[in-house]
């Protein structure tokens, strides 16, 4: 039996994330966790435009995606509760660049992303923060095959809905594959 | 040590979606995993041109995006091999409508959401749909305390690195309160 729950957002889990950028020439970080994919090699971030970090992505352009791993916790939910301008939020962290230097990458995280600013979607309430990926550093422990293995990241898992963070289960099947006998089955019968 | 894997992206576990829409004047389904959360009330969906489903999210302005569980393995996988050019996947499935009636929901699936398409940013392979959700429906047995319990959901969790559906582990924090104790520490040293 279906029950109507209203509009009620239920993408999810979404993955956490701490989004960097140079804020008044100083680097920032904040938990966003309202992100998504555009196209293979594209990020979106959908950050309200109260938020501290969004007039410095707009000035230089470019941001970094972080993913923590579970360790992270504490100061990852703390960054996604006091704002930057209120508090130095680098100090939590180690800091490096790539080859963007205004998008500021934590050490501590296993993942990290550099991004330029592709597009920015405006609605009321909220920017839309389109970038292109480009240069993804991570920690060599969670690589395995030239790929990020996802279970040795530990990534937190967001659901808005009862604000919880989640973590990511077993690996069950292989995608593009699992499908292929009934793809066969119905094409046959066409 | 960090390694710099070239510009990959890394930003999963997303979750596996059917989107739904009405093309040739039938319902169509597609495996999207590449979405995202534009702003609270909106989604957005990345879907490379080619595919049959982008002409009817256009047409209509509307489409569903269904949550399916690991038990639809194997027909979620076949709607990302297959396309609507060449098999009727609405077969495949138990079709219900909402407010929206070009924008088939899925009965199996234990959530569907419909969307009122706002706006498509249109990249020379890809066009990103964002859309506002309209309505929520959810299988009672999902639900707990007003609002959907994802363990109870069980949904695909993609990762594109290695082509892989992942399960979604436990719960084991809370957000906006994880942070808290670091927060007033960080702001009594201020």
């Amino acid at each position: 039996m279906k029950t109507n729950l209203g509009p009620r957002n239920c993408l999810y889990p979404m993955p956490t994330t701490l989004v960097g950028a140079t804020v008044d020439g100083k680097p920032n970080f904040i938990t966003i966790a309202h992100v998504g994919i555009a196209t293979p090699g594209m990020i979106t971030l959908g950050m309200g435009k109260t938020h501290y970090s969004n007039a410095g992505i707009r000035e230089h352009g470019v941001f970094s995606v972080n993913i923590p791993s579970e360790e992270l916790l504490e100061k990852t939910d703390c960054c996604g509760l006091v704002s930057g301008r209120e508090i130095d939020k680098a100090s939590l962290f180690s800091i490096f660049y790539g080859e963007l230097d205004r998008a500021p990458l934590i050490e501590e995280c296993p993942v990290n992303m550099e991004c330029r600013l592709v597009k920015t979607v405006e609605f009321p309430t909220h920017d839309l923060f389109i970038g292109e990926i480009v240069a993804t550093h991570c920690d060599e422990e969670v690589v395995e095959g030239g790929v990020v293995d996802f279970a040795l990241v530990k990534p937190m898992l967001f659901v808005m809905n009862d604000r919880s963070y989640w973590r990511l289960g077993d690996r069950f099947a292989q995608a593009w594959s699992a499908g292929m006998e009934l793809r066969k089955r119905l094409k046959a019968s066409d």
